[in-house]
């Protein structure tokens, strides 16, 4: 239907617009009306789109959640080899955090606190699913090699998703560094700490 | 002398309590009025410690960067082999995040776009010459290693610091995974990610 798409739309540049203001004034230092003011609506207006403050640091987060699933997720389906399929998601991921670099991103990661409820709740459980996907990708991954696991698959996890998400603390994509020798590299590495060199 | 001694217990008897607060209500969220509660200080009292809010915050990022500096990085000075030393520092950095859990570092790690001006360089700056240790001693280890470098010291150093900055998101260590087996686990991890697994 042209008008749920069109209010999606609506939605999503707004999220993109509140993101970057929660991104310079904290999400506690910034009112409602800055965000009205940035996106050209009145309060009143704004209020009728997105319901409550809360709800709109939820519906941000969600489109950061969204556009991973649109830009990443989804291309794996058909990937049959765990190794293949870890490979581009490890990409994908930090392909995708260094485009919407800064904004909805960050306060995707800092501003996890200022959410209540089953808000919090909500949005906990879409991240938990990524993280689940990633952990049984990286099962199979140590099966498909064999041996004994180095590393169990929760803590290579949390290990992977640190070093992405710290990226947008120190990578500059218009800096010496090229992204896709970047997401390579650290593929790469990730792989070497997973299963070891040889198999790699 | 030890009145310089009493004031700096102060100090940082101040800063622990305030990242405490800064934790909970975020830099913008929390007044100076709920800090100096906490403290059991009043307003005027807090002011003539800290100076301001902006500096407070540059003090408990400072504070964060001695303690790193004393119970981490004064430990290693007297060793002389690289991966020794780089292993260490990877372990004692790990045992600090989780020993000073949430608090500081959270404020470190989150409220940086918060300082301005001369004070965000100052701590800039401190957290630079980190970066620069890790980086010397992992240039150190590539080449007692010998070979061609897999990565460069500069991208594994920010991995690494993605790995350990990460940690609060998701480890809690009164869970299943001991503290020193997680460290252990990570450094092996770094290791194999810099070197591959033959040459650990």
């Amino acid at each position: 239907m042209p008008q749920s798409t069109d209010k999606k739309k609506k939605l999503r540049e707004i999220c993109r617009q509140a993101a970057r203001v929660f991104y310079e004034k904290s999400y506690d230092g910034a009112s409602m009306q800055d965000i009205a003011q940035a996106v050209g609506l009145t309060k009143a207006g704004l209020y009728h789109h997105v319901g409550s403050k809360d709800r709109l640091l939820y519906e941000i987060m969600n489109y950061g959640m969204d556009l991973l699933d649109e830009t990443v997720l989804q291309k794996m389906k058909d990937i049959q080899d765990p190794r293949e399929k870890l490979r581009r998601t490890i990409i994908g991921h930090i392909q995708l955090i260094v485009h919407t670099w800064d904004y909805e991103t960050t306060v995707i990661l800092h501003e996890n606190r200022s959410l209540t409820g089953p808000l919090r709740k909500k949005i906990n459980v879409r991240k938990k699913e990524y993280i689940q996907y990633l952990e049984s990708l990286i099962t199979e991954v140590q099966k498909q090699a064999g041996g004994k696991p180095l590393i169990s698959p929760s803590v290579a996890t949390f290990a992977l998703l640190g070093i992405i998400n710290w990226l947008y603390q120190w990578y500059r994509p218009e800096g010496l560094i090229k992204l896709d020798d970047l997401a390579a590299t650290y593929a790469d590495f990730f792989f070497r700490g997973l299963l070891g060199v040889n198999q790699q």
